[in-house]
């Protein structure tokens, strides 16, 4: 941390323009090219203002003043990333989860697709329902664009199905405050011209993400976590663990009378595991329980209430075990 | 930083929401209060995108699309500042430096400003020309808009002077990857319906800066330069700090015949300082004994050639001391 290879500074210190640091940042690039098989007609941008930002940054940049963008609704990050870019086009909803009470992924056979869309954008992952695909919609010609700040590298994906895909870093791959952008070649220059050069995708890919200076630590403990990655196995390692995990977790709810999860066994989330106890005036005793276990932040959202257990990449199964162990035990004490 | 108060977590891994996280957070945004003593009629936020995006995010929030915003043109910072003002609206460059080959800066007796300008801009400190403000701009009712990247904490300022503050952390507050902005409460809700919402000051303000997940841990780390700098003195003890540094500094050089450095003393910068060798031919071998000294990053940069010592407030009187030392010898050697 303060003295990276003897130079006697921290990488925190360093210009973003040094020999130094620049080589630090092409081997992130290529780590994560190398983790998800990044084809080459695809640009790997390291930018700020999370997925947040993404949501007004993608009409910017890939929806024509008079185009349609479809968007699918599964929760509150595909609803964020609507609300964003009707203020700069037109939106067409053309698949929503409401109907079912997002407890499912309605197939793509009942989406309203818009014929010659801007894109379709979804997200892979919602952190809040629960609610992940595992399917990836298909609209051929028409660029499909997916948020993965929940689910990006917790397994392996064919990026040449996307157009674009965004993730802010702070679930799977590093510190906050750093987004990670992968986008088609042809995608870029596509930009309005009231679109803020920093927003601009074509900037940041012509000038290697460093047209300013980047997040630049944020970008080399990112990096380190991509070298992880590379030595547990890469995303087939990760598959294998996460879906060992979140076997154990979905099992032991369903094994049980007290704990449920009310979601479509299809649409069940790797990452976010939702949950709750059969009276939740118990919530309070078994959050107290947890937290002196060190089973930190479990309390769900105050948007659904009850219980969440987030399992990304960097927790083992041993911590999934240790939760299923203490929620086994409460249950026995309070069932 | 792997275990914060013995919680067994680091800082970058707690929710930005937790209650730890935010007491870490609030601590951070009142010593930046108390060290400039900004008026409570001010907002502090913590940002993204570094000083470019607020070149856009400036005239989307203060510029009206019929309005007219003032500029002061005094290097590189503020010629970019400019371009991206003008992609929004009408631009009126005031004064600029230009005339005077960037070697003093125009006295406000000069300046052509707009009657009721939308608001005055300009950078207190260039960094490549070494060009510093050693006043403050009075612009009467007609919020006042500074850059100060790269001299915010170096000595003290009256913030009620301005209408809006900004400065990317990477010099002077903490690692890159995070802005602060310290604007006046009036200027909040003038953004235009085309602002992204990340973008919209007011929404950063209503939201505490956390309308989506903050880059966390700079905003940490940032409070922890905060906490070094009361513990020195404040902004009055880094003044004598500073001064003492430059004055060090650009007497070396005034009292040479072998380097130069050619700006009006009343502009010099206190943070940069570009000097030129008597003999340009002589620079790959000054570099090459600077950094065997451990002196790095003398180059200046590649837009301007010569030399360029950055003494920003991290930087101590000693470190100077032995820069002015190998000039010295070097000068001896081949003067």
């Amino acid at each position: 941390m303060l003295d990276w290879h003897g130079k006697g500074l921290s990488v925190m210190e360093m210009s973003h323009r040094s020999d130094d640091y620049v080589a630090i940042a092409e081997k992130a690039e290529q780590d994560l090219r190398d983790l998800l098989s990044v084809p080459s007609n695809y640009k790997v941008l390291f930018l700020q203002g999370g997925a947040s930002q993404q949501f007004a940054e993608i009409p910017l940049n890939l929806l024509p003043e008079n185009g349609t963008a479809d968007y699918i609704e599964t929760g509150i990050w595909s609803k964020k990333a609507i609300e964003e870019a009707r203020r700069f086009g037109s939106v067409n909803v053309a698949a929503s989860a409401k109907p079912y009470d997002y407890l499912a992924i309605p197939g793509q056979n009942e989406w309203k697709l818009t014929s010659n869309a801007a894109y379709v954008h979804y997200a892979s992952n919602e952190t809040i329902g629960g609610l992940q695909f595992d399917w990836v919609p298909e609209t051929g010609d028409v660029p499909l664009v997916v948020d993965m700040s929940s689910d990006i590298l917790s397994r392996p994906i064919d990026v040449s199905q996307y157009g674009l895909i965004y993730a802010g870093a702070q679930k799977n791959i590093g510190p906050s405050g750093l987004v990670v952008v992968i986008v088609r070649e042809d995608l870029l220059g596509r930009a309005r011209s009231s679109c803020p050069t920093m927003l601009d995708y074509k900037v940041s890919a012509d000038n290697g993400s460093m047209y300013n200076t980047p997040a630049t630590y944020s970008w080399y403990l990112s990096g380190l976590v991509f070298e992880w990655l590379k030595e547990q196995g890469g995303v087939d390692a990760m598959e294998q663990r996460n879906r060992a995990k979140k076997d154990r977790l979905y099992g032991f709810i369903d094994s049980s009378e007290f704990y449920t999860n009310p979601i479509s066994h299809n649409a069940r989330s790797w990452m976010n595991v939702p949950f709750r106890l059969a009276d939740e005036r118990l919530d309070k005793a078994f959050l107290a329980g947890a937290d002196a276990r060190g089973l930190l932040n479990l309390k769900g959202h105050r948007s659904v209430g009850g219980m969440r257990a987030s399992i990304y990449n960097a927790l083992g199964l041993e911590a999934v075990e240790a939760l299923v162990a203490y929620m086994a035990e409460f249950e026995k004490e309070h069932g």
